[in-house]
């Protein structure tokens, strides 16, 4: 629970943080073992193989009740149009910064001029970027975008300053705006938002925060992620 | 699913319509009978009470059960702000247009002059507004705010017309755009969301939407309604 | 909502009943097409395709919030080691007849001679049956089990005769004894339930309520079970 | 993890234990503050109030979300009965042992003689149980309890060893043998089920498995579980 550990950061605003993660590959097994009436008995060796063989067997046949004995809880701060996106999975648990409650801190996502001008619209998936943008256009709009950032910032501060209530006033900021947040959730879940999140039609800002939560999950649960990502888009 | 009934109009934009209920007053009392071998046998007379008592004495005792036997399906145009409010409610169902897949309808929330004078930041309630605003602050926030809708709408298209993807294009957008979902929940999660969004520490513009989802639920659940409301700022 | 109709019969005791659906698979689709801010525009014809396409694509693509639009909520009698299963799924809402507020029914669940003479411990899958078992040796368990649900049931009996409160006195009854409840859901958990249900390794008792229940989501819902049929085992 | 720490004995064959807790108090605070843009600061001391306060408000606005930071997986082994009413708290988590895959230990709760003297039909609550039972109706009824799960472990040993399978064989097992899971929650669930099962009108076994969780959840929580005991009946 060491803020300096855990930190990973993502675009120039944004990070995710480990909170605290509970359970481990080997309660994974031991939960699965409850069916069976035993418990974790070891990993395998070269001669001989162990209970990595059962967890395969588990994620293969989406046997997904074990991977809800263990979990993950993390602090991120994203744009809002990421965390939207994030909340649609309503088996996590969050709790968010209110900007009803205080005024949001002035900082934006501005897309880098690399993303804007690998960002045109993609011809082939509706939902998707990815062509080339004219490099003379792509700076046009973010100098554009930059700006009204900037005049939203304005608007959303005269409102404050003028005695309007947050609530109200924060109708000038863009969804480009950060706000930060908990999020907790068992493996299992976690596991369907990164098959969702890291996929490749997933917009580009969403999967740089699932690619952060891949490498955290990595680091605490690496059996179950060197089977779960296999099919997966990393 | 007449589309010209069960519309109910919110602010200038905005909308709840009724897709679809099921279940009834009555087979919710049938679903509660289920423990006693029952089924639903009447309500009262003048003179004899009959189910409504069994009803009320359900919904004192928090026996919320039955009340996931009936539900109901409806369409939603609000702003971003009151939809991400919304979509806190993990219980529902929600299928919501796509920025992404489309590019959203130039309509944005512009409060009204009489909700921007009396929308002062509240000083009991951290949260919450109420306080008087001068007339001249209020026009001229206003002013500004409606500026900035327009400036935003034009930095939006001028992305797409420039090739750049929607969804990058629409860091562009205020959280005051209008989007639009279905959203389905049984009557329990409504009752649920009904006690939090009538609240009087709810946002106004909350509020108004909840006004008109209570409305459609008294309608279709009458005898359920009668019971939940007392208690709940109407 | 008729009782006549919609009731399909499960072994001696049991049966399946629909109580209400919602929803259709034009809902769906209406459903789905929200995000392209398009409606139902109709079923294909020998010439040129429809909608049935779009709804193709979802499935196929799991693209699962559409099915959450419509529903089934049935009435179910079945043993208990039945309705232990079922209620392993979440996302239903349940009521059932309490065996603390009322003594249960004397009727339990006594394997048909064909079931048991079929009923022998798989090899293969360690979970199921299937091989054969002698005859002698398959009516002699019969007769046991029968004989035993009858002394449980004097027992309970007994116990609820000498005053012994009905919560205490259930210790008494087999996980063959019926229950009976009510389940609600929408398509998608439907269609969850039944991919698990209607499988091969489910225990046969529950594959035969898992078939009735695809027989009431057929009719309400044809073009929706034609998709997810394929894959299942029916 | 240590198996031989957070065991709490249930009656003669059940036990509660400890797997692991996440989160803690303070976490909870913490996840409180997200909306504040603040952490978590300190307990108050003697002379000046801190944030147990902030906690007490939390619990008493039901602001429930900041209990969800935080929660508890055990290992429960109790009567299919107990285990019945349990997971009928749909947002835990379960993995349970499988009498499909393996014959269930001989093991049967049979209640006490001072449990049945006391367990006479409550005459105010229905469901309940309360009133004395004359001791040689509560002894004869015992003996025949205690014969009646002879025989059933009996009728299920004659199936297994004809090669009837587990499946089928276990018709034959009362409510009253003993099953075993993992089970697997936030705070704001273990709250909801002891707020359901400590109560008055619960089962007495099921309460004594909850005060078996209560005094773990203490342990752990101890400033969470001061507040939330008060209204609950321990």
């Amino acid at each position: 629970m060491d803020d300096s550990q855990g930190v990973t950061r993502v675009h120039e605003h944004g990070y995710v943080r480990l909170v605290e993660a509970w359970g481990s590959d080997e309660q994974i097994v031991a939960a699965a073992r409850m069916s069976t009436d035993g418990a974790f008995r070891g990993w395998g060796t070269d001669t001989e193989p162990g209970d990595e063989r059962l967890l395969a067997r588990l994620w293969r046949d989406r046997h997904t009740s074990p991977f809800e004995q263990a979990g993950m809880s993390l602090e991120v701060r994203a744009p809002l149009f990421v965390v939207r996106e994030w909340q649609r999975h309503r088996t996590q648990s969050f709790n968010e910064q209110s900007a009803r409650y205080g005024a949001l801190p002035y900082d934006d996502y501005l897309p880098s001029i690399e993303r804007v001008l690998l960002g045109g619209q993609s011809k082939g998936n509706r939902q998707g970027s990815g062509t080339a943008v004219p490099h003379a256009a792509a700076e046009a709009w973010r100098t554009e975008l930059a700006g009204l950032q900037e005049r939203a910032e304005a608007v959303y501060r005269l409102g404050i300053e003028s005695g309007i209530s947050r609530e109200l006033s924060r109708c000038a900021l863009t969804v480009s705006r950060y706000s930060r947040m908990r999020a907790s959730a068992n493996l299992r879940n976690w596991l369907a938002f990164l098959a969702l999140r890291l996929a490749p039609d997933a917009q580009e800002e969403i999967r740089d925060y699932a690619r952060a939560v891949a490498t955290l999950l990595a680091e605490r649960f690496p059996r179950t992620w060197a089977l779960a990502k296999e099919g997966m888009t990393t």
